[in-house]
């Protein structure tokens, strides 16, 4: 194999794969089991050429994979992995460093601090927050929670019906009780019906996954600080927003939150995975999580991120959140936000002046929840009629009761003209 | 931008990184903030060049890069990023794909569950047996032991003194308690010291950290088979030896084990990060994870890998496996594993031979452990200043008491050369 072929013919799929994402069925048209039964039952005894990578991820993988770089992909949250990002992967996979102490990775260690410190700046986080990188938000929650656990010795985590899944997923694995409070007709945690009683922490969502709604964090927060409870803030999508000033709205109460999670992964123009956590009391997250045996020991006064989480070997993540940060600078990052917001209010607009069709809950971000008239059923074969097509991806939800169609608009592939194309096909 | 002029200067940079990176001194000498500081304190406004972010690599970060790809790394445990895993990540940084359930990503979902039971086949494991990929051996043994504790309501982690810090993590992590057993000369766990009331699981190590000693794994299950206590089995490091049958003696035992763990990034020349957890029992790592809302409700039947633990977000990380698996073959693995293994015998030898030095422990796969006659400080002081010069990287542990160096062979870059250099600058 040599690096500089096998690496030019990559990088030309990769390009051409970019170019052509758009035409692609954005939903994989396959059955379950019918990529694996195209591959071989067992690996050859000898190597193969990259080549044959290559023309096998092309004819058969291809097929398999949900284009998530598509600019009509529209469920869950959409995401981008922009050029600047991809690259700095590979440059990442090329150093292969593992950063579990400083030493063995000095440079990792302290981009990583940096870059979350420009973060911050960028979304005008209060000053001095500690911050690292987890590879999803489950995991950041999880150290979070192990922090607030240890810091209070609660044994009950409060959290909204609206919240993420994997906050009781991770409550779950910390051994700890999961409290749903109700919410009101905007889809927010209600304060008023919140009980701490045994809390080690309270989750508040600022753009929950089903509607994008915002919890009120300033009421929480007075909650938390008087029973002295760990608050969390789960801002995995809607954080990135706050790049942009007019946003900054649901930003109110944070500076009193214990800890912090944005995806750059999902609205910041990052690959998978970079979940951001910040947290104004990092030696709560280190008493949880540093345990340094012999062969880990060194002279060096410098911080270990890996004391932060539950992951001791790291990558080099920071280098392609770097990498997004300087190729896009601020304005960057700021007009692509504005674009995304921009196209779901077209869309909410185009929903609301079509007879039959109604705007589900509040948009606040990029995300529109809406349902034609009928039954759930109708939906559903809506739904399940448009991701067949291939056109487009959408996913769903349910809100008191009704199953509710949900668009996410967030991959910066995504022009106006699929905003069109998308609209188009649903009504259709 | 453009992707295909920026991608090849990132290409070129890699394929020069990867042929200089031996001339390169293997620790960063570098100080605790240097780095840093040579960085701007605040992110761009406008959107800077790829070039630029190139050229600061280059000038500002490499020097505070320990390198792992160089073929005198030998701390730790070393480690390979091979050329297609390389590229392969950059493929999966380019699709993008996040695999929470099966149909945001078939492909990279049937492929993981494919090339576990490729790597199974290699390593001869028991038939069978469910795998998929975790990011480190921390998680994939927080997945394992949080099945252990579903399964058997157990509170109590049992491992020996020389089991890796992150089993004692993950159980703090958990709420359940740790049990260190003693081990014997040999460094294994002592089989009659083990006390296994109230365990959930008992956790042995095949390659121990700090020797490579493989606890009686045998012994070991006939224990937990009559208390019903989950065997897990951290093979992270020594498991890839497997794929050479006469390295197989150390997997005795193993067909009674509940869960199994092997880092391919470790010794199987896949990037960071890419740990393999395989178990008999899926049923119960699902029972301690699966927790599907309705946003995430589909009438796909088929397995959704997020289930088998902590993450809901999963990049598509069997890519890289796959390429390597590929592009070596089972010959290409078998002649990298033996020749480290064959280094490591050389060296051994060397050490054996010299009077005034001595080795450590027994040696079981590529890891040596020595020591000069003479006190802890001048050990240590040997260790610094070799680990100053950049000449090589080591590491070091304690035994019984002593402090004792580790050289660990497992970079594919590395040649008899690098080896008889690194004893001609250790015995200098």
């Amino acid at each position: 194999m040599t690096f500089r072929e096998d690496g030019a013919a990559a990088l030309e799929w990769a390009a051409r794969y970019l170019e052509r994402v758009g035409e692609l069925p954005v939903l994989a048209q396959v059955e379950p089991g019918e990529i694996r039964a195209r591959l071989p039952a067992s690996p050859p005894e000898r190597g193969e050429a990259f080549a044959d990578v290559l023309r096998d991820l092309d004819e058969i993988l291809l097929p398999g994979v949900t284009h998530w770089q598509s600019p009509r992909f529209f469920a869950y949250f959409a995401v981008s992995a922009s050029e600047p990002g991809i690259l700095a992967e590979l440059l990442a996979a090329t150093l292969n460093s593992v950063a579990f102490i400083w030493r063995t990775s000095p440079a990792s260690t302290e981009l990583e601090a940096l870059t979350l410190d420009w973060t911050a700046q960028l979304l005008g986080l209060p000053d001095g927050w500690h911050g690292h990188i987890e590879d999803t938000a489950s995991v950041s929650t999880i150290a979070a929670l192990a922090a607030a656990r240890e810091a209070t010795g609660g044994r009950v985590v409060v959290c909204s019906e609206e919240a993420h899944s994997s906050v009781e997923r991770a409550a779950r694995l910390l051994g700890l009780e999961t409290r749903k409070v109700p919410i009101d007709d905007e889809f927010r945690m209600r304060a008023d019906a919140v009980d701490l009683t045994d809390a080690a922490a309270l989750v508040a969502t600022v753009g929950t996954t089903s509607t994008s709604s915002v919890d009120p964090v300033p009421a929480l927060a007075d909650l938390c600080v008087d029973a002295d409870v760990w608050l969390h803030v789960d801002a995995a999508y809607a954080g990135s927003s706050w790049v942009c000033p007019e946003f900054r709205w649901s930003q109110a109460g944070l500076e009193r939150a214990d800890s912090l999670v944005v995806n750059a992964h999902k609205w910041l123009f990052t690959p998978m995975d970079c979940s951001l956590l910040w947290t104004r009391r990092p030696e709560a997250l280190r008493a949880a999580f540093s345990l340094v045996p012999e062969y880990l020991r060194t002279s060096d006064e410098a911080e270990s991120l890996s004391d932060y989480g539950p992951a001791l070997g790291r990558r080099f993540r920071s280098l392609k959140l770097w990498a997004v940060l300087r190729c896009y600078g601020r304005e960057g990052l700021q007009a692509r936000i504005r674009e995304a917001v921009r196209f779901a209010e077209l869309f909410e607009g185009w929903v609301e002046a079509e007879p039959g069709w109604e705007v589900c809950a509040s948009r606040h971000f990029s995300l529109v929840c809406f349902r034609r008239d009928g039954s759930d059923e109708e939906n559903e074969e809506i739904l399940e009629r448009l991701n067949r097509s291939g056109e487009l991806f959408l996913s769903h939800t349910r809100l008191a009761g009704r199953y509710v169609l949900r668009l996410a608009i967030g991959n910066e592939r995504t022009t106006e003209a699929d905003i069109h194309r998308a609209w188009q096909a649903i009504r259709a």
